[in-house]
């Protein structure tokens, strides 16, 4: 069993983190921190990180990037295990999590679902093989209310991609009028529409053959249970930065 | 049985019109007329459409834009119907095709598939109903080698989209940034990548569900059938400018 | 706005109506039927369909077939608006509901989400002229727990299909082994996965092209959505046998 | 660059081999073995393998079964690499297949396109990971001609799978009436229609997410170009079984 401190425990995400825990015969939330403490719930909420009493294994966070600091005090100083699945971390807080993690145990995916971190690690195995014969495009399809175009995750794929390819590449978000395509491009499609949950589709178009893989998030609760996941692969580290690969690859 | 007359008959699109039409029980070229003038196949080959001395039923059109002059005067002088398959016409020759098929039998259609104007016609019953509650995109998908994009297939079907809809709506090649989706869009995507030979689709995303319509062409000769089937049919008409919609909703 | 009598309204599906119309700006419920009577809410819950003194419009239900016989019965005294939303009629019960539309106005449809009603309207239009040149095929996927295969859905639309194709046809449930498909044949296959929510494709496979119709339930909210919307089609309503079809094309 | 001996250098998969081999810069076919010998064309064809007089690396095969013998005397003797793309081998043509290349170099895949490897690849990687967690179904597609179902390639990329699953496992190969998935099946769906040339899909369908793996073959030619790179890949080698795996690993 794992004990799990849960930040932003009554946001959105973190009552469904909890709810999925709950479900789970490894996992349960042991304590909360977020504005409204309290001592109602199945576990008691805490106003902040350090006025926790109670003894937990590891530490889920789902609130803002600026909780970032306290969150990698505390687990310098603990030696606690946290699991980051806040984003939109600027440049310098992604190196004060890379700097932490020297001594510290943390975790942080781009993207929480077990399935799309499999679709990842495919990716860097299969690219830089197939690159030069199969030409590479990235569909992604989200709800008409998502802000940033294309989505974090298909940049994520995409970004793993070039890293695989040695070669230069170069990212095309969309093709007007006389535009032929050249071997270098990587298309990414951003495709808005109704309420679609999240839909990833990597394709390698060749010689008379299409191959493709695509993730599809049925629910939010995907990126619940990754996080769950996630905690118990984390509760016995000590040091170091991990993501879902090691989560996948280490099973 | 349809006996066709085949411009343009010693291309790639005309050999494989003569391949498909012989196949059928219900068509024959029994006339062609490209630049090399031959006496040795299965039928004769002129050097004009003038020059032709062999009775036929209607002319199918697989050459350049160039020979449309020569083809509306002889229908208009003849009454022969003309199926134009050419495509890349000029404002203005799309303007003297209206005129002629004033006084002759004129089919012309952007896609000879029959399957993209099922769709097409589809798209002209439900776009109405469904816009205001359905988000629409379309996706098109072609070999690395094409120049234009997107298709003039996705315009054809957006156009028709566009039509249907009274309210203003606005086509979007492409997402970057900061981009959330306004309800007028009208998202056009155009995928590249080996030897794709055509897909297209249109999506309707709305809450809670997804309506998709998807064309998938598995070879040109696809286009061939087209050409040979709106030959069939423009056999008894005298008069009026046709196109796939009307081989297909008269059947 | 629509005033709804809600059978059923403490069900999954009763709370998820009741949500979804207190979100739109032209329907309400107004008392509710259940096993629990309350006045706890924000609407009254009666214990029998005949104890309500609230003022409605129309009738939504979500409960059991065995519900039936009280519903007409109040339907054609009080000729008051029946959405019935229940699956798993007899065929006894079919006929039961035929027979009350005559006096009464009543609707049924087998599946409530516009999407799918929206394509069912397209095959009745289209699979007649398809048929012969295209062979047809379906493919539905839904969650693990499904009990009965292939779904209603998939079989509401292959019956559409059926009868409009004049000549005769017949299911095919899976192939294995020596199976050569037969034109007749029409091929419906059940793919059972996860927690998928409801995915229906419908194929028309030709001659070096294919069509595909394909509708996607993105969450079960749909089909009370669909619900609400036949209510407010039905409030004007006094005698008939309606269904989604109905709510769509008399838009 | 490679120079093939093409046994079965005049059927429709021989001419398609050639066609790529002369388009491809680092493979040559430089002779034929077939019924009709000729001097003809652009190499010389032989009534029989022990007949041919012209040095070459490579043999290709794509004849017959019964082809099998002399193939593989040749080989013993001669230590020629030999790729065997014939399929329809008997389980004791499989195992002489096998106990030959104890001392000769032979490939065998049951898929000759790099693409369907690629994908068998990455089965045997995720599979058992997934397995518990997702149920996995196998839907493919091919023309209304095709004798069996399901496809031989429908088997092999199942065959992985159960294999890199250590628990029981068993195939279902479609569903009606009452059919609750068991974990421990694979669905496996034979879906035919027109001239649809060959797709395959693995579904992982797990909590509130699927993993899709598809590949499409666009042209009968992605046989062929697989061969062709078979055969580069084997030029040095001098004994062993070897497959597409090997082709794409080691690449």
């Amino acid at each position: 069993m794992t004990n799990i401190l849960l930040i932003g425990c009554l946001g959105k995400m973190g009552k469904m983190v909890t709810e999925i825990a709950n479900q789970s015969n490894y996992a349960k939330i042991v304590a909360g921190v977020d504005r409204l403490p309290s001592t109602d719930g199945s576990f008691p909420v805490f106003k902040s990180l350090k006025d926790c009493n109670v003894p937990f294994d590891v530490i889920i966070d789902f609130s803002r990037p600026d909780a970032l600091d306290d969150l990698l005090s505390y687990s310098k100083e603990n030696l606690k295990p946290v699991i980051l699945c806040t984003t939109g971390y600027t440049k310098e807080q992604v190196d004060l999590i890379s700097e932490a993690s020297k001594v510290a145990p943390i975790f942080r995916s781009g993207n929480m679902s077990v399935g799309i971190n499999v679709i990842n690690n495919i990716l860097k195995n299969i690219s830089s093989f197939l690159y030069g014969d199969y030409d590479i495009e990235i569909i992604e399809k989200h709800h008409n209310q998502k802000v940033d175009a294309p989505s974090g995750t298909a940049l994520l794929l995409g970004d793993t991609i070039r890293e695989a390819i040695k070669s230069e590449t170069e990212y095309c978000f969309g093709r007007e009028g006389n535009h032929k395509r050249e071997q270098k491009e990587i298309g990414v499609h951003a495709i808005r529409g109704g309420t679609i949950i999240g839909e990833h589709e990597v394709i390698f178009a060749g010689n008379n053959e299409v191959i493709e893989l695509k993730h599809t998030a049925l629910s939010r609760e995907v990126f619940a249970s990754g996080a769950i996941r996630a905690a118990a692969y984390m509760k016995t580290k000590t040091v170091g930065l991990f993501n879902m690969d090691d989560v996948i690859n280490n099973r």
